[in-house]
């Protein structure tokens, strides 16, 4: 493996094939397994998960790594192609990125949405011209509309506890201050749909997911079974549910707008998950978020800390699973 | 050893094996002691010794580690319960800290005194409450009170040098432009009064160290033979003193005001430990100092630059003190 | 080898043994050779190729490292001696450095020049000051005036691509909205001379390299039968040129003039290298610039996107030179 760009490169066996590598190294754990090599990683946002889990995943499998976070300690990236550097930038990515890759075994760079043009960050036109300057594994630690590192952990905690392949998943909108990037509610949205469940999006209005992100998704349950639909009902969609994946995202009718988007989430604050949620849904149905989450904002404390959030298993996921994705695409086959 | 928060939490006697512990490190390294196991770091607050001291104890013991510094690459974190987290604050460590822990064998958390209310940061409400997330070994790297690992490093740098048990060791408040966090002149008492040693805190006017620090110190001299007792004489503390201790910290009489701090600092610039503190001292006496150091500030030029200050034999105990921690906590007993 | 401080510090054959211990560890790598090593980085300024590059050295070699940035999760260092440190400085250079020296086998320190006085930055007053403050192993990751691992790196690459020993190498002045300092000038020009070529500084009126700089060269030169002049004529300089290496300085006829210097550079917008800089060089003339460079101000996309461009080699060596440099200081001969 190459590349690890998005869920939709791989096929659907591919993807349970990671899935099953993790659980192998979890359980085998191969220490010697990546030793000498070298991980860099290149953060153009903020980190806490990915950050932390991509430096101990590898010196779990005995490799190492180093990070590069523009604007903290090193200077600040342009990554507009022809452009007239006379401002705050140093450096083009044209040139840090591939002089980063020639460092390295392999690559994982972030860089989150623009949030000014849906197309352009639908397309993922920024990652991938950042991508394409990369001759080396390449690792998306989060782009404009994918995180599959979020998505291969997310599917993994599912399947630690057993959440039916066929149950109803609920990607619910949450309230936020401010808008947020699509990459995880688009992500979340196409991964339970390739693991065959019945998704239903659940948002206000104005906050519908684009329809090449439905359409994604919709060709992924195709494939598994599983079905996708979004909705602003939140008694008919939490009925039954399986799973409420709790996401704040910014507003798409008005993308890029922020005074559009604040007027439009000004009184949605109603939209914080809380115990009620869970009045009709399965008995046994759980809370995830990718976390960081707002506590009392996004979700409340009363579900947070109770026995229905797996969002630290989630989390250690992040661990368990880029494992298996470090371990695909470094370890040599001898 | 699974906790190394407060060096009070120890027996002396295992303080004492800690200690021997650091030595036999020193003299016969063991290189691959650690190999596979991994270090989290989590700074709330800056460093420089701890940083870098910890980082290259794992890698001194075979082992790797990671840092995570909210606010530095990773968003900052919220630490109140209960908290509507509509601010700037984007995680909660309810979520943060038992992620970080979920990636490593051993984690230590760095979170200084919030300053304000006396009795909250005695009882280290903020630090316990972190503390109470996490179920993998976990280090103080400075709390609101207590920065055990410097009062590791300390007792050894004594032992290094031949201090007298039995010596007298003045903790001497030193003049610093604002307030500065009570941790390590309490961890300082209390490590010298546990060392057997003959401790006067010696401070001016409104910087009595609290009772619940001068107590505690007490009870540990009880212990060993020492002795705690507090003054504003600066000529009866230092006549016959082995070792100066020179520390900053705020006004204990106003605690939380930085008006009413300031006002009593305000004529104190000569609580700058000079020569002329060394007069009537033992001839042999040594300036101890955690640093940071503020020159010609706190300490002079003149006395830091000379054959008395210790200070960077202290700094460089961090290293071997902390590793025998990290051995003692992380060593697979087979 | 216990410091690489200064190409001009070793022999001409030293050069050309580390270039060759280069090559060699670039064909046959020694993964183990520093296992248990440890380098401690120190960037008193910002860095992406030199942080990167030096942490993936140490691990290609088997060895750690750990980076601390004042200002980036620790406070900022005061270097004036005899300071009174009441101001934002918490910490001394004459403590933060030892105390760092002692935690590590080798240390690397990055220390910009001031900028203000030519004199004491031609001096290397505070970079001195510094080393002279470390017992082990100290590596210059550059300094008011030098940047020893560029010029090695820099050398490799036009061995590795045939460049004549004896061509001629153009260091031209290039465009940049601001000062920057003459660490790099200083050191290609050096370099270039002691390759034994034909070296010729081309610069606008005011940004003559300062005598010093100009003289050391011509030193290198005589040793290797290379030559050392000055024009501002481009024409002349470039025509045969095998090499144009861009980089941007600040004005040296009023150096510390950030007014004086602006007026200078006001009208030199044109010193932008483009396709028609060769049109009389020799016909494989090539593109240098140590990175990181300001697209289409410094050098335009035409040159830095064309076969032209060895930027990204000259970076990648940063890698292997740096990896003979602490191979040589840090191997053990046993």
């Amino acid at each position: 493996m190459k590349r690890f760009l998005d869920l939709a490169d791989l096929e659907r066996d591919e993807v349970l094939a990671l899935l099953e590598l993790a659980r192998r190294l979890e359980s085998r754990p191969e220490p010697h397994a990546l030793a000498g090599k070298i991980l860099g990683l290149l953060f153009l946002n903020p980190s806490l998960r990915t950050l932390a889990s991509f430096q101990a995943g590898m010196a779990r499998l005995g490799g190492s790594s180093f990070v590069i976070t523009p604007g903290q300690g090193t200077w600040q990236l342009e990554s507009r192609l022809g452009a007239v550097m006379s401002g705050a930038a140093a450096e083009h990515v044209r040139e840090g990125i591939p002089v980063l890759a020639s460092y390295c075994d392999a690559l994982g760079v972030r860089a989150f949405a623009d949030g000014k043009d849906l197309a352009a960050d639908l397309a993922e036109t920024a990652f991938s011209a950042m991508a394409s300057l990369v001759d080396k594994p390449l690792i998306n630690l989060e782009s404009a509309i994918s995180h599959p590192c979020q998505a291969l952990a997310d599917w993994k905690t599912m399947d630690d506890i057993g959440v039916p392949r066929s149950g109803r998943f609920v990607l619910s909108w949450a309230y936020h201050p401010r808008a947020l990037p699509l990459a995880v509610p688009a992500t979340a949205a196409h991964m339970a749909a390739l693991r065959g469940m019945e998704v239903i999006v659940l948002r206000p209005e104005g906050f519908a997911l684009p329809p090449q992100i439905m359409e994604k998704a919709a060709r992924a349950a195709a494939l598994s079974g599983g079905s996708v639909r979004e909705t602003g009902d939140r008694d008919e969609a939490l009925s039954g549910a399986h799973i409420i994946y709790a996401k704040e995202w910014g507003a798409t009718s008005c993308y890029g707008d922020a005074a559009g988007d604040a007027r439009l989430r000004g009184n949605l604050e109603d939209w914080c998950v809380r115990n009620d949620w869970f009045a009709h849904t399965a008995a046994d149905c759980r809370l995830m978020h990718c976390l960081p989450v707002r506590r009392n904002v996004a979700v409340a404390d009363e579900v947070l800390d109770s026995p229905r959030s797996i969002v630290q298993r989630e989390a250690y996921n992040r661990l368990t699973a880029q494992m298996a994705v470090l371990y695909r695409m470094l370890k040599s086959s001898i």
